[in-house]
C-alpha cells in the first residue's frame, strides 16, 4: 500500500535473531485530528531497543520496529494541531500517547498515566500496534511532538529525545542545582546525559564508574570529580556526601547497594533511570537505616521538561555526544550488537541518512 | 557494688536461651557533665528487644539487658543539665547518645550521627556497654532524655519513646497533614501509633492489613478505611491513591511488593519501620517505573520530633493501647514471647511495678 496507510522500516521478527533486521511494511494507525506524519531523517538508538527485541525485558510483539529517539519533518498536520506545522522539524521520544485527561496527565504527570503508549511495541485503542523509528514515517500524537530548537544538529537531538529527557527529568525533580552534589553512576547513554544536564544545572557533579578509563570523558562532560568504583573502599570518603545519586547503569545487581547509599545525605535517594535485565540485589529494610534514604526510579519525563532541556541544550549548547550509523540492514545490526556488547558505545549511536534506504518523502 | 556504680537488670545470657532472664549487675558508664540517673519505674517492650534477643538481627554482646522505652524518675543531673531537675518524670527512647557536634546533629539529624550510641548492646568510648531499660536504673544523656507531660500516664508514655517517635517521625517528614492520603500497613505495636499519629494530624488514614479482625480496632484508632491485604486484587481499587505508605509490619518478605506499590502517587514513597529480620523481596528497578516511586526506611527521629509527639499526644489525649505486665523473671519471659510469637499483643506492652523488684530507688 505504502504511506499514508502504511510505512517501512527495518523490523526484528524473533527475538532470538535479534540482530537480524528486515525493511517490511506495516500498518500505521488511523490517521487523527491531533496527529501528525513525520518522515523520519534520523533515530537514536536506545538501550530500550536492545532489551525489547533480545527479551531482556520480556515478550514484545513480532514483527517489531524499534526506535524511540525519532528526528524527522512533519509532512502532515491534523485540523486541530495548533503547536507544529508542516515542514517543522520535529521530534518524538518514547511516549506516543496518553489519555491527557487521568489526574496523572492533568498533573503533569502523563508520563506516569495508566493508558500511556509507548512509542513502539504498544498497541492503539484499534489494535494497531505501534512501531518504532528505525522507519520512513511515524504518526504521533501532538502532545508528543516536540519542535527542536534549529541550533541543534539533528544527530545531536535525536538522543535526547529518551536518554535526555529520562535523566533530566529525575536530576530536575530531585533538585539538582547550585549547592548540591549530585553523583552519576555509569558513564555511558544516559550517563553521559546526566553529566552534563547537572552541570549545566549548577550541581557538583561526582561521576561514579568502575571503568577508570572514562575518568577522562567524565571530566571533559563536566564533572568535577572521577570516582573509581572498582577501587577498593571508594565509598568510605563519601559517607553522607550526595543529595542524591542518578543510576545509570545497566548491571546494577552486581553492585553492592549499602556501600551507595552509604554516601547519601540523609534522606538521600538512589534513583535508577538504568532498568536492567536483571533485578536489584536483595536489600533489607535495614540497609536504609543508617542515613533514612530510599531507592526507586522514573519513567522518562514530561512534556514541560522536555521543552525545558532542549531549550537548556539550545542556550549552553549543549550536545551528545554521538557517533552517527547509515541506516541499513547492516547498520542496524552493527549499532544494537555494539550497544548489547557496549563495544566502544561513546556515548550513543544515532541512525541517519534515512533517504537512501526510504527516498525523500514529503 | 550496687548503685551509682552499678545497676541491676533482668538480662539474657545467650541469644538460644532468649526467654531465660535473670536479674544482674551490670556497669553504668562514668557519670559526665550532662548526664542524668534514673531511677526506672516502667519500660516498653518492643519489637527491637526481641530482634536482639533472638539474633533475628545478629550478634549482641552478652549478658544483654534489652529495653528502650523507659520512664523513671531523675534522681541526680550532671552540673551542666539545664533541661531537667531531680524529681522530673522523664523517658528514654532508643538513641543515648551522639556526638552533637557532625554536620548531621548539627542539622537535627542526630539519630543519623555515624557515632550514635544505642541505648542497649551498644559500646560507650570508654568501652563499657550500654543496657537498657529492663533494669533498676540508666545513666543518659540530657540530649536523650526527655521531661513527659503530666497527663500522660507513665505506663501509657513508655512505648511512645520508641514505636511512638519511630512512626510520628517519618509521618512528619513525608507530610502527612490535610489532604493527605497516608496507608499505614500492619496494625502492630508500630501501626497502631501511625495511624492514632496520622489521624491527629489531619490525614486521611487507610488502615491495610492481612488480618480481618483488626479492623474494628483500626477503625477505633483513627482509620478512615481498612483494607484486608488477604482480599483478591485489594490494591486495584486504590492506583494512584495514597501519597505514601508507612509499612509498620515486620513480615515483609511475604508481600507482592508492585501492588503495594500501585496504590502510591507519582514520586510517592513505600516507606519502612518494622525491620524484619529477613531481606525485602528482590525487586527490579521496573517495579518503581508505572508511577516513579521510592522504597526507604528511617531509624527512630530526632529530639524536636520526639517533642512535638509528645506535646501533640498531650493536646490530642492520645494513648498507647497498652498491657501492663509486672517486671519480674516471669514478667519479662512471658512479654517477649508474646511478642515473638504475636500472641494477642493488644499493641504494646509495658514493664510495670519496677519497685517491687528494684526497691524504692531515690
Amino acid at each position: 500500500m505504502g504511506y499514508p496507510e502504511t510505512a517501512e522500516g527495518f523490523m526484528v521478527e524473533s527475538q532470538k535473531d535479534w540482530q537480524q533486521f528486515k525493511k517490511q511494511e506495516f500498518k500505521l494507525k488511523p490517521f487523527e485530528d491531533r496527529d501528525i506524519d513525520i518522515a523520519i531523517d534520523a533515530c537514536g538508538v536506545c538501550g530500550s531497543d536492545v532489551h525489547s527485541i533480545t527479551g531482556g525485558w520480556g515478550e514484545v510483539p513480532l514483527p517489531l520496529c524499534v526506535g524511540h529517539e525519532v528526528i524527522g519533518r512533519a509532512i502532515k498536520v491534523g485540523k486541530d494541531v495548533t503547536t507544529i506545522k508542516v515542514g517543522d522539524r520535529v521530534g518524538v521520544g518514547a511516549q506516543i500517547c496518553a489519555d491527557l485527561t487521568c489526574d496523572n496527565c492533568k498533573a503533569d504527570q502523563e508520563n506516569y498515566c495508566p493508558n500511556l503508549i509507548d512509542t513502539y511495541g504498544a498497541p492503539y485503542p484499534d489494535g494497531t500496534i505501534a512501531q518504532g523509528g528505525y522507519s520512513s514515517h511515524m504518526r504521533a500524537h501532538e502532545y508528543f511532538t516536540f519542535k527542536i530548537p534549529d541550533n541543534i544538529e539533528t544527530s545531536i537531538a535525536a538522543p535526547m529525545l529518551c536518554a535526555g529527557l529520562t535523566t533530566y527529568s529525575p536530576l530536575v525533580r530531585l533538585g539538582a542545582g547550585p549547592g548540591k552534589k549530585v553523583a552519576i553512576v555509569g558513564i555511558g547513554g544516559l550517563g553521559h546525559f546526566a553529566i552534563m544536564w547537572a552541570k549545566a544545572l549548577g550541581a557538583d557533579v561526582y561521576a561514579l564508574s568502575h571503568t577508570p578509563d572514562k575518568k577522562q570523558d567524565a571530566l571533559a562532560m563536566g564533572a568535577k570529580e572521577f570516582v573509581c568504583t572498582k577501587d577498593k573502599d571508594w565509598f568510605k570518603p563519601y559517607a553522607f556526601t550526595f543529595d542524591f545519586i542518578l543510576n545509570c547503569a545497566d548491571a546494577t545487581e552486581k553492585f553492592n547497594l549499602p556501600d551507595y547509599f552509604s554516601t547519601l545525605k540523609v534522606m538521600g535517594k538512589f534513583h535508577n533511570v538504568g532498568l536492567g535485565d536483571k533485578p536489584l540485589p536483595q536489600i533489607k529494610a535495614q540497609d536504609f537505616a543508617p542515613n533514612g534514604c530510599y531507592i526507586g526510579a522514573s519513567h522518562i519525563g514530561n512534556r514541560p521538561e522536555m521543552e525545558a532541556m532542549f531549550e537548556l541544550a539550545s542556550k549552553q549548547k549543549i550536545k551528545s555526544w554521538v557517533e552517527t550509523i547509515d541506516i541499513s540492514v547492516e547498520g542496524c545490526k552493527e549499532a544494537v550488537t555494539r550497544v548489547y556488547n557496549n563495544d566502544r558505545v561513546r556515548y550513543r549511536f544515532t541512525l541517519v541518512n534515512f533517504d537512501k534506504e526510504f527516498g525523500k518523502r514529503s
